[in-house]
């Protein structure tokens, strides 16, 4: 480490900066989702859009797997593929969160077959997949540490949604509930992991870059769905309408 | 299906047809190690290079999970990564392969360096890991369909090493052991889902193109060893030379 690179407190506060001033938790349409103000319609377009972010994240983990040479941090990866996908039919976070979408009157097959999800939800989260497939290992594995501030965000939620809406109860929320245990022991691994690998000031930058678009990731979906179904409430040409896709 | 597209029995036929025909255990390299005839410096060879092959295995099914939307599939596919990784230190395939390694006097960290890997060996195994990442799913699929003859020579390996080689236990095979029972599951999917999905003439030539270019990732492997090792045994620069990595 030369005078210039700061030490891994400092670059570990500058991480936790980034998160203070980017992550999705200050954006409006988690206000209004976390205080009871969405429309059971505007709801559903959350759980929509969201869905189509849950489905791809196992496919981005598969994406860094499969740039992994050691076996042991395969291992240790691989685990947050299990939490996703399960261990069987009716287990893991996807089903979890289609759990969700009958509590919220969706149609799980219309939700999972990902018809209607926003075209800005697509490019930003292709683009995530894209990210982690084809950086460098670090930037890859430092674009997921915005795991760091997850759990404040799925605590809000899980409080906004029991008190302000019907549908909320412990079977229908019970992706967040899990992860709250899951994401605390991925990200404990992916920060060592980071403030360990990055030892210069650009392997620093690149890091805390990474980071800050992975926030623009998921800002970015927060935005679309408040134009398409907040306001302007201008939905784009073949995306999800109300109506579309209840449970018979 | 229309009357130009061979049935799924004759498709079937047609993928054995290219095991029979040029699949490696028609290879000069294994006569030679199956009856004996390697001396030590040749198995450890052959050991260095296919752990290449071995620790690329993962890596290329976990690009595939990468590329696949459905959370069901990628669970069965999953299963094979668990199978080289495995669960914990000291589990699963690649782990096995290093104690066949430490069986012929190598040392197992030289050996997981990947250094005095043959460079053909490399070029052929990246190019099924880049296959499989980058081809359609079909012939992604049809590229693995070489396990449907691997039981067989797993088999006369696990027979030759054991008639032939001090070395050859149950403790240093457990490699091909455990593959006896791993590959038939993973192929009877795999098998399955290629018969259903090469629905068109064009479909099963796609597919039958990749299982031939399995099988020549398969063969250069043998062909760069043979020639590196056995004859003319001229060692490429920078390949492992014998005497090198054993263990201390």
């Amino acid at each position: 480490m030369n005078s210039f690179t700061p030490d891994r407190t400092s670059f570990e506060a500058r991480l936790h900066k980034i998160g203070d001033e980017r992550y999705h938790d200050k954006h409006p349409f988690h206000h209004l989702l976390h205080s009871g103000g969405c429309t059971p319609d505007q709801v559903r377009a959350w759980v929509i859009n969201r869905y189509y972010y849950q489905s791809r994240i196992p496919m981005k983990d598969a994406a860094f797997l499969s740039r992994v040479t050691d076996p042991a941090l395969r291992r240790s990866w691989r685990r947050r593929i299990e939490d996703h996908d399960g261990t069987e039919d009716g287990t893991g976070g996807i089903h979890r969160w289609l759990r969700l979408a009958e509590g919220v009157g969706l149609d799980p097959d219309y939700v999972s077959s990902a018809r209607g999800v926003l075209p800005a939800t697509r490019f930003a989260v292709d683009a995530y997949v894209r990210f982690v497939r084809d950086e460098p290992m670090l930037p890859a594995v430092a674009s997921s540490l915005t795991e760091l501030f997850a759990p404040k965000i799925h605590k809000d939620r899980i409080a906004g949604l029991l008190e302000h809406y019907e549908f909320a109860n412990s079977d229908t929320i019970s992706y967040f509930q899990h992860r709250l245990s899951e994401a605390p022991k991925d990200v404990a691994f992916g920060l060592e992991w980071v403030l360990d690998h990055a030892v210069t000031k650009a392997d620093q930058d690149a890091a805390a870059n990474a980071l800050i678009f992975k926030t623009e990731v998921l800002w970015a979906q927060l935005d679309a769905l408040y134009s398409a179904y907040v306001s302007p409430a201008r939905i784009p040409p073949g995306a999800w309408q109300p109506g579309e896709g209840l449970l018979q």
